[in-house]
């Protein structure tokens, strides 16, 4: 495997030898060790010295199931810090067949000029895309098909990319060609734009693997990771309700956030519920899909394919998050208006979570009723359109409430909150608190973990706990969810597979942790240099002060709890 | 003297004797030491815990020519760190009248109630401000004093602190009467609107003075003070001509900023130069002026009047920082529309400077062709409407410039640049970077020394010593051209009169350098523990990139030099 470095304002293209020290990482732990020996700390993240990455994980490439997820990341221009961002779809397979170890766009181009950047194994290529500029996602990505043809893996951005708004994202295509499997968070889309290439698209050699040490290793510890992978419970719920599973859980413990973070239970939860969803897509059958794979070889298929009554595909995935964020949070209970405010926020390449969050602020600032879907559509147009106010919310939450005057933003390091209220699953709050990549339920959610929530005890260490695996998974280029898998298959499976893939004798049972703790290790030290202090690693002060019913809790975790979670 | 706490929830007063470690300071140095000793660092700037404090300097209330200023502070919206601001008009020496060391409003209505504070020998009274919300700086000024008569001093904010916007500051009436003395920096004005408190009106028994411990020693350094002050070739030039001389200086070196601070020179410089505001001004003749006292007693006269041909005064003083602001940096030439800029802002009670950087920002992204004064004016209507466009440019530069996607914002801390453009006078680039003020040519100007503004060598040791001398004046309540007279007079005068005033005998030649260092070390410290570390210690990145012309330099002191600027 090699490096392959694309300077955007020369175009030129340089394979490079993996470093050393860059050898035992992969996805967001190579991101991170990328960032700090690469990019200078206090550069601008939309400027010419951010590098825009994209690193399979340790695992991907092999069909694993789960695990063959695209880490991209940079310096984030909504945290100002480090930034890894995973999506499914078929980029991280298309990057290890590529043999790339990681891609790496340099610089920003002098003019004007908007490109397509292709790799193949002939080479690097920079097409125009001045037919591409302004389209949205979907059209975009079908002519890029055309183009490319089907086998082609792309990563792209919309018009929110293009406009570099803070929340925009970088998209991916899914097993079915559908450019919905997101790197949503911390607008990566944006330093994308800011290097004004529309898309990148891969061709790897379909027949193209990368190497195996021992094959026959391999295939046996997939068997046993498949086994238990299959055979766990979780597996079955997924398949069947996908994310949305999550909706009834949230409410039942009063910590699904609703009107702006105003309120932890909404009246209306059961009619946007996992089960809801289920039903409704089950009753219009083909091309919805209570279950569908978002990468070959997935086992779980947590995914649905949500059409409108009359057939037309609006996303595909409807998700926990979006359900919450630009459902509940919005006091939206109709599951048509929530997919149609994911199909806008799709096709600008925006992050649901950050962008139903700012939508949230504009409710608390009055610009939106609670509950008032269609002027909740007109405030995406109004972010289609560019206007002050489209901007305002396309640039995140954070942002959107300094402006909008609102104080009661739900966000840390100015990236948003996820749909898990937290001053009462304080765990994740801790984990918002502390990430290094800013709120975000994918780096330690700790809801499923048989503790008192509202308890503000033992939070701290319950969220290292599952922060530190997060990294872990989310190095080796695994799916949250192939967790439940490796949880539940023997501890050394994970060791297995990377000694059979890579020869790596030294590995044992202990890598998830070490990989992990290296990855937050790496990731903080690439904030401290940017200026990141304790006074970072905390909720937004107003949550320690204005309780949220129905349960009353605060975030009350002590802050020496937050200061000191990762030094042991 | 004492302090005054009012709450602006429970609406109680209560006096308190000065706490010993306050006692020896005073402005800007006494509101640090409270923001540390009460406000919790990481406290919302706009939330209940913020604490907003009006302080007069040490020297204030014996008409000092130029040394009656009042500090007004707290937490800052736009930095996030320490914010003190100064003006001048009536305000200092009514809060000293009153036997006041400082005003410390406390906590937030927890209803929309808008209060007038009104504070006098008697005590402090809420009065309903029902009629005054909304009403521009002008309208509510000219209500309030027919309510509590023409003797009164005011505090009060526009709409944009209503607003909570993040560029507002809090206006203090001249000596005149008109409301034009802002505390214009750091969105105090916001914190002002977030407690809704429209106006403070202090009543002091106008024979009120505070006690001279050797009135007979005070008035012989008054004397020696005043002498060295009116010879000082300074202030002749300022009297004629304001601060509006350093339009020609800053053009001779190319460092007007221009443009959105995309170049150094504005050919059109000559007609908006002291010389030229000057000749306009005794060319209309009453009620403009070219000269005019903002305080009473002030022997340099600074500001002025600026009336329109018509005879409607539309500004009191236009000062160089609006020229460069509102003038050059939007590619404008006509005094004229930069006086209706100036009285927009004023009116809407927002910093000119944070507004006029805004408005630079604008028109990088294209909503403002240069030269275009009614386009500027159109977009402070938009201010006044607050429609989205207007809350974004209300929110100053940063804000903007995130918001609008344009990187090359003039902004450290988050608060604009004044019209001296760093790359070229390097030392107050080091000053803009290093100030726990954020970018503040008050905070230590070094224009005036006669080095190579272009020599990155030795602006740190420059940029320091003046830094202090500012700190010092700051907490005195001198005005920055107070120093000329402080100076040029024998080196043991401020200690003279301290030691006159308060009996300090054990003060000496080193006051000045003692007060400014103590304040400086007590900022940072807050800053450090509200989060801010040397990273924030920088110029934008862009200017260390990208050259001005005409000289065609890039900001390049040393980062080493930033960081140990005050380790000594």
């Amino acid at each position: 495997m090699h490096i392959l470095r694309v300077n955007t304002r020369t175009r030129e293209a340089r394979v490079a030898a993996v470093p050393p020290t860059w050898e035992r990482l992969g996805g967001r732990g190579l991101i991170a060790r990328i960032l700090l020996d690469e990019v200078p700390p206090h550069a601008d993240p939309l400027g010419p010295k951010n590098i825009l990455i994209w690193a399979p994980g340790l695992l991907v490439g092999h069909m694993l199931s789960s695990c063959d997820r695209i880490s991209i990341g940079g310096k984030s221009p909504l945290t100002g810090g480090v930034k890894e961002s995973n999506a499914g779809g078929s980029t991280g397979l298309a990057v290890a067949r590529l043999g790339l170890k990681a891609l790496l766009l340099e610089d920003r181009p002098a003019d004007d000029r908007w490109s397509v950047i292709v790799i193949s194994p002939e080479g690097v290529r920079f097409d125009p895309a001045d037919d591409l500029v302004g389209l949205g996602v979907y059209a975009a990505a079908e002519r890029l098909r055309e183009r490319y043809g089907k086998q082609a893996a792309i990563s792209l951005i919309g018009p929110a990319g293009e406009m570099r708004l803070r929340a925009a994202g970088i998209q991916n295509l899914d097993r079915d060609g559908m450019p919905t499997r997101i790197s949503a968070r911390g607008g990566l889309g944006a330093v994308m734009g800011s290097k004004q290439v529309k898309a990148v698209v891969f061709l790897p050699d379909p027949k193209a693997k990368p190497p195996l040490a021992d094959p026959a290793a391999f295939r046996e510890a997939q068997k046993i990771y498949n086994k238990a992978l299959l055979g766990h419970p979780q597996t079955k719920v997924y398949h069947d309700y996908g994310t949305a599973a999550m909706t009834s859980m949230t409410s039942h413990f009063g910590s699904l956030p609703t009107r702006g973070f105003s309120e932890g239970y909404f009246e209306g939860w059961e009619s946007i519920s996992g089960e809801a969803l289920r039903e409704r897509l089950l009753q219009r059958g083909k091309p919805s899909l209570p279950t569908h794979a978002c990468m070959v070889g997935c086992a779980i298929q947590c995914s649905n394919v949500y059409a409108t009554a009359d057939g037309e595909i609006l996303t595909s995935p409807l998700e926990y998050e979006t359900i919450g964020l630009m459902g509940s949070n919005l006091g939206i209970d109709d599951l048509d208006t929530i997919a149609r405010l994911n199909h806008e926020a799709n096709d600008l390449g925006l992050d649901t979570i950050d962008t139903g969050a700012a939508l949230g602020v504009a409710g608390r600032a009055g610009l939106l009723k609670w509950g008032d879907g269609e002027k909740a559509l007109a405030l995406m147009e109004e972010i289609r359109r560019g206007t002050a106010l489209g901007r305002v919310l396309g640039s995140g939450a954070a942002i959107a409430g300094k402006v909008l005057g609102v104080e009661q933003v739900p966000a840390v390091k100015g990236q948003a909150m996820p749909a898990y209220e937290p001053r009462v699953i304080k765990g994740t709050g801790v984990t918002y608190a502390t990430s290094p990549q800013g709120a975000d339920h994918t780096a330690g959610l700790t809801i499923r973990a048989k503790v008192d929530h509202l308890n503000p005890e033992g939070q701290a260490a319950l969220s290292r706990k599952v922060q530190i695996s997060m990294a872990g998974y989310d190095t080796l280029g695994a799916c949250i969810f192939a967790g439940f898998g490796f949880a539940a298959a023997p501890k050394d499976t994970i060791a297995r597979l990377l000694r059979a893939r890579y020869g790596w004798d030294d590995v044992d049972e202990n890598i998830l942790a070490d990989l992990g703790r290296q990855t937050i290790m790496l990731e903080r030290e690439f904030n401290r240099r940017a200026g990141f202090t304790p006074a970072d690693d905390r909720l937004p002060e107003w949550m320690t002060r204005e309780s949220v019913p129905p349960t009353g809790a605060v975030f009350d975790v002590p802050e020496k709890d937050l200061d000191t979670i990762f030094d042991r």
